[in-house]
C-alpha cells in the first residue's frame, strides 16, 4: 500500500474502462513509454493511454510466482531447449503449455547431497539479542567454535591477495586494508563491492565498538570514501557503507557497496550504517554494549542451535 | 552458475535424457521435493529423479522477465479481472493469452506526472539528513507539497477497504487498523505483508516519534504480533516489523512482513525496526529528533530537487 493519493481521481472516468467485472480493461490501451524494467523481480512499469481519453495511466506488470501444487503438470507439459552446458550444469529455455507461464530452467544432474542442501530452503528465525543474551549465548558460542581467522591474517600480512589491495593504511590502531569483495566482478562500478579489514586484532564485531574505536571507524569512513572517489570516481552520495551483525567472521571489517547494487546483507536485520554507528557511539559510548541487536539465523547455523537449545524459540 | 564441481558427472548418463536438441528432457522427471520457493524473484528449486535413473537431479526454475518488444501484443491479448479498487489504485489479475506468461497488474488511472516519475528508472543518491537539514530542507518540502492523505482517511473511516481489515483497535491515541498491503496475494503466508495505520492524525514520520508515542508504538508491536500469531499462526520470530524513513506517505504506519519475504524497502537505508525504535526512545526521548537519518532519494523525487538546489550533492 504505497502511493500518494490524488484529489482529482474521477470515479466516472475510471469506471468507463471497467465493466464492473473488470474484464478487458486493456482493450483500447496504447503504450506511450516503458518506464522501468526489473529483470530480477520480473516487473515492468508502463506509461500509456486509453483510446480517446485525455488522462494518462500507469500500468505495473509483475510475473506471478510459481505455484507449487501445479509444478508437476507444468513440468510434464513443458518442452525444454538446451541453451548452455557446463560440466554438470545445463541451462534450458522452457516452452511452456498454454496454461503455464514461460520460464527458464537450470538443471544439475547428477546432483549430490551437497547440491540438494545448497538449494534447499532453510528456515529463518529472528533473534533479539539483548546484552544478557550476548554474554550468555552468543559470546560463549563464538569462543567455543573455532572460526579460524588465519585467512584474514594472511591478507593483513600480505601473504595472500596482496595484488588485489586497493588501499593500505599501516597504522596498527587506526589502519586497514581495502580490497574488492569476491562478489564484485571489478568491472561494473554500479555493483562496486569493497571491504575494509582493520589491522587491529581482537575487535570481534559491532558489539565490541566503543569510544576507543572512534578514530579507527572515522578513518575507515573518511579514507575509504576518499580513495573510492579517487580510484573509481564514485562520490559518497552513491555509497552504502556498513557493518554486518552478525558478521560472517569475527574480525572487524566494513562493507562499501554501490547504492544501485542490491547487495546481499544490506537489509535491516544485518546492516548497520557506519555513519550511524559513529554517531551513536559519540552520543553514548556504551551504545552497542547495551543495545538489543536484532538479526536472523538459519536453522543450520551453529548459533541458531545454541539459541534453540536454550528454548529461545519456544 | 555457482557451484562446487563434481568429478563423477557422467556425460553418458546426462546425454541419455537429452536428445541433442534438448527437447522434452522433463518427460520422465518426477518431483521428490520442492527445495525452495522465492516469490520475489519468481524462482523455484526442485529435487527430483528421472524414471529408472539412480542419480538425483536439481532443477532451478525461474520466470522470464517481460520482453519490451512484445508488450503491446501481450496487453491486447490479456483479460483483466479487477481484484481491488481504492481511490485511483486498482489491482487486477491477468488471464493472459497462451503465448504470454501469467502476470498480475496494478493500474493507476488517471495518473499524474508524479506517478509517471515514481515508476520510472532513476538515479539514486544518499542523503544524511541531520536535525538541521530536516528543519531547513525536508520539513518545508513536505509541507509545501500537498500529498493528499485522503485515501488513508478513507481506510480509517472505513469508506474503503473495510472488508480487508484484519484487526481494528479504535482507541484514538493508541489504536490502529491492520490490513494487508497490496503487495501481498493474501494466500502465501511466507510472503505475508500487513500494514498497521495509526488512528491518530499528525504523526508524520519516524522524525516525529518521542516518549509520548511509546504507548502507541508498543501497542502496535504487541497487538500486531499477537493478532498475526492468532490469525496466521506466524510467531514473532518470523516477522520483520519496521517503519520506513522516508515513508511513502506522511501518516504514521508500520510494516509487518514475513522474514522470508525479501520486501522492497527492508534495506538499511529505509527500514527501522520497531523494537529498536522503541528501545532508542526509551533510552533517549529525543533520539529521533536529533539523529542523523540516512536514506536514498531518486532524481525525480521532489525532495531530491530540494537537496540538489541547496548544493547538497556538489
Amino acid at each position: 500500500m504505497s502511493g500518494e493519493g490524488e484529489n482529482d481521481a474521477s470515479q466516472t472516468k475510471r469506471m468507463k474502462y471497467s465493466d464492473g467485472e473488470g474484464s478487458r480493461v486493456l482493450k483500447d490501451f496504447s503504450v506511450t513509454k516503458i518506464l522501468k524494467e526489473d529483470s530480477k523481480v520480473k516487473l515492468m512499469a508502463i506509461h500509456g493511454k486509453f483510446e480517446g481519453a485525455n488522462d494518462d495511466a500507469v500500468l505495473l506488470l509483475e510475473k506471478l510466482p510459481f505455484a507449487s501444487k501445479t509444478v508437476n503438470a507444468m513440468l510434464t507439459g513443458s518442452n525444454l531447449h538446451e541453451t548452455l552446458k557446463n560440466d554438470i550444469y545445463s541451462t534450458y529455455e522452457a516452452v511452456s503449455p498454454p496454461s503455464f507461464p514461460g520460464y527458464k530452467t537450470t538443471m544439475i544432474y547428477p546432483a549430490t547431497e551437497k547440491h540438494i542442501a545448497k538449494y534447499s530452503e532453510q528456515d529463518v528465525f529472528v533473534v533479539h539479542e539483548t546484552k544478557e543474551l550476548y554474554s550468555m549465548v552468543t559470546k560463549p558460542s563464538l569462543e567455543q567454535s573455532s572460526f579460524s581467522l588465519q585467512w584474514v591474517y594472511n591478507i593483513l600480512e600480505k601473504k595472500t591477495e596482496s595484488e588485489r589491495i586497493i588501499h593500505e593504511d599501516v597504522d596498527p590502531e587506526t589502519g586497514f586494508i581495502l580490497l574488492p569483495d569476491m562478489k564484485w566482478d571489478r568491472k561494473d562500478v554500479n555493483s562496486l563491492y569493497l571491504v575494509a579489514i582493520v589491522n587491529k586484532h581482537g575487535v570481534k564485531s559491532l558489539r565490541d565498538l566503543n569510544k576507543q574505536c572512534l578514530p579507527l571507524l572515522k578513518n575507515i569512513l573518511n579514507t575509504g570514501t576518499k580513495v573510492i572517489k579517487e580510484k573509481f570516481n564514485i562520490p559518497d552520495s552513491k555509497l552504502r557503507i556498513y557493518i554486518h551483525y552478525q558478521p560472517s567472521y569475527y574480525h572487524l571489517h566494513v562493507h562499501f557497496t554501490h547504492v544501485k547494487f542490491d547487495a546481499p546483507g544490506s537489509d535491516v536485520f544485518r546492516a548497520h550504517l557506519l555513519s550511524s554507528v559513529i554517531e551513536n557511539i559519540e552520543n553514548n559510548g556504551d551504545f552497542y554494549e547495551n543495545k538489543t541487536l536484532s538479526f536472523t539465523l538459519r536453522e543450520n547455523d551453529n548459533l541458531f542451535k545454541k539459541y534453540n537449545e536454550r528454548g529461545y524459540f519456544d
